[in-house]
C-alpha cells in the first residue's frame, strides 16, 4: 500500500466512526420522538429483532420487537396520558467498528393517565449498539430510575 | 475521474455532510443562548431575511427579521423575567445537501414578568434550514407547544 | 506540495476538528456522569492539573486537582444526597486548533443532603478547553447559578 492509500485509509475509517456517533445520537433521540410523539414506526425503528429492553421495576423486561409491542402498546403508552423525554448527557464507547455501548441521562415530565398534576422522571440509560449490513441499531437497553413522583399541584395544559 | 479522485469527493461530501450537522446543531443552540442571555445579535444570526417564526398560540406567526424583531422586542423579552430554554434530541435530515428539516425538544423554565413562580414550558420544534452561499441558517421554525403552566410555590432566585 | 497532497490536509484538518468536537462534549458529558453517579476517576480526568473551577457563590473557586478533591469530597457530594446534571445547548469555538472555548447549559435536580425534597438547579457553563499531547481536558469551567431553589412539597424517591 502507498503513503497516499494508507492515508486514505486512515481517514476514511475516522470519518466512519464520526457518521456512526451521528448515527447513534440519532437512535437515542428517536427513542424520544417516537415515544412521545406516538410514532411506533420510528421508536420499533431503533431496536434489534433480538433486542433487550430492561426497564426495571415496576415495569421489568421485554424481548424481541414482541416484547417492544407489548411493553408500548399493552404498558407504557396506556400508562402516560402524555410524556416528555429530554436525553441528553450521551457518552459513547466503540468495542469494536460496528459495536458501541454508551449511557446517556434523561428528564421526563407529563401526565399519567387520569391525571392533571405533572409527573417527573429521572434516568439513566446503559445501552448496547450493534452495526449490522451497514445499519446501526440497539441490542440492548438497561433503565436505571432514578426517581419517578409527582410535582403537588402542578397541573399541565396545552395553551392551544 | 481516476478512481483516487473518486473517493476523495467522496469523502469530502461526507466530512461536509458531518460539518453541516455541527453547524444546524449550532443554530439550535444559538436559539437558546440568544434568547435567555438576552443577546440579539446572536438570535437574530441564526435566520435567513424571509425566515418563518410559527410559535402558534398565545403568540402567533412572525415574518422576517421585521417579525423577529417585533416577537422578541415587543412580546417575549417583555413577558419573560427570565427564561431557560434547554433543547435536546436533535433529529436531522438532509433533503439536499444545502436544505435539511429537523425536530428537536426543548424543556424551558424561567419567571414571567411580574411572578416570582416558576413557569414550566414543553414544545418540539419543528425546522427548516437553508445553506446559501456557504452559511446554514433557519428558513422556518414551526413551535408546538406541549404545555405552559406555573408550579405552585416555587420560588426562583439566584444565590449570588 | 501537489494538489492532492493539499486537498488530504484539508480534509485532515476538518476531521480533526469534527474529532475535537466530540471530544469536547464528551468532557462535558463525563462532568455530569462523574459527578452524579460518584464517579471521581471519570470527573477528576476531564481536568488539567492545573485548573480553575470557578463555581461562584455560594460555593467559590477552587484550583488544580487538590482543588477539585476539596470541592467534591468535602463541599459537594456532602451537600448533596443525589444530583441528576443534564447539559445541553453546547458552543464552541475554536481559537486555535488545539485550544477552543465553549458555552452551556445545564438543569441538575436532586436532594440536597437531609432533605426529601427536591431542589432544582439551573446554571450555565462557561469553559477553556485545551489540548495537550493529543489531549483534550478542562482548563478552566466558571459557573453562573441562574437559581438555585426546592419544589415545596414534590417528594423525589426510587421505585425499585
Amino acid at each position: 500500500m502507498s503513503v497516499q492509500d494508507a492515508e486514505n485509509k486512515d481517514i476514511s475509517e475516522k470519518v466512519d466512526l464520526l457518521e456512526s456517533r451521528f448515527a447513534l445520537r440519532d437512535l437515542v433521540s428517536d427513542y424520544c420522538h417516537g415515544f412521545d410523539k406516538r410514532d411506533y414506526k420510528r421508536f420499533l425503528s431503533i431496536w434489534w429483532e433480538d433486542c433487550l429492553w430492561d426497564i426495571g421495576p415496576p415495569f421489568g423486561k421485554f424481548n424481541g420487537h414482541e416484547g417492544i409491542q407489548t411493553a408500548i402498546h399493552e404498558v407504557l403508552w396506556p400508562a402516560w396520558k402524555e410524556s416528555h423525554h429530554l436525553t441528553t448527557n450521551l457518552r459513547i464507547e466503540f468495542e469494536e467498528r460496528d459495536k458501541a455501548s454508551a449511557m446517556c441521562d434523561v428528564d421526563c415530565t407529563g401526565l399519567l393517565t387520569g391525571e392533571n398534576e405533572c409527573t417527573i422522571v429521572n434516568a439513566t440509560y446503559y445501552d448496547s449498539f450493534e452495526r449490522r449490513d451497514g445499519v446501526w441499531k440497539i441490542s440492548k437497553r438497561k433503565v436505571k430510575i432514578h426517581y419517578f413522583n409527582p410535582i403537588p399541584g402542578a397541573v399541565l395544559s396545552s395553551p392551544g
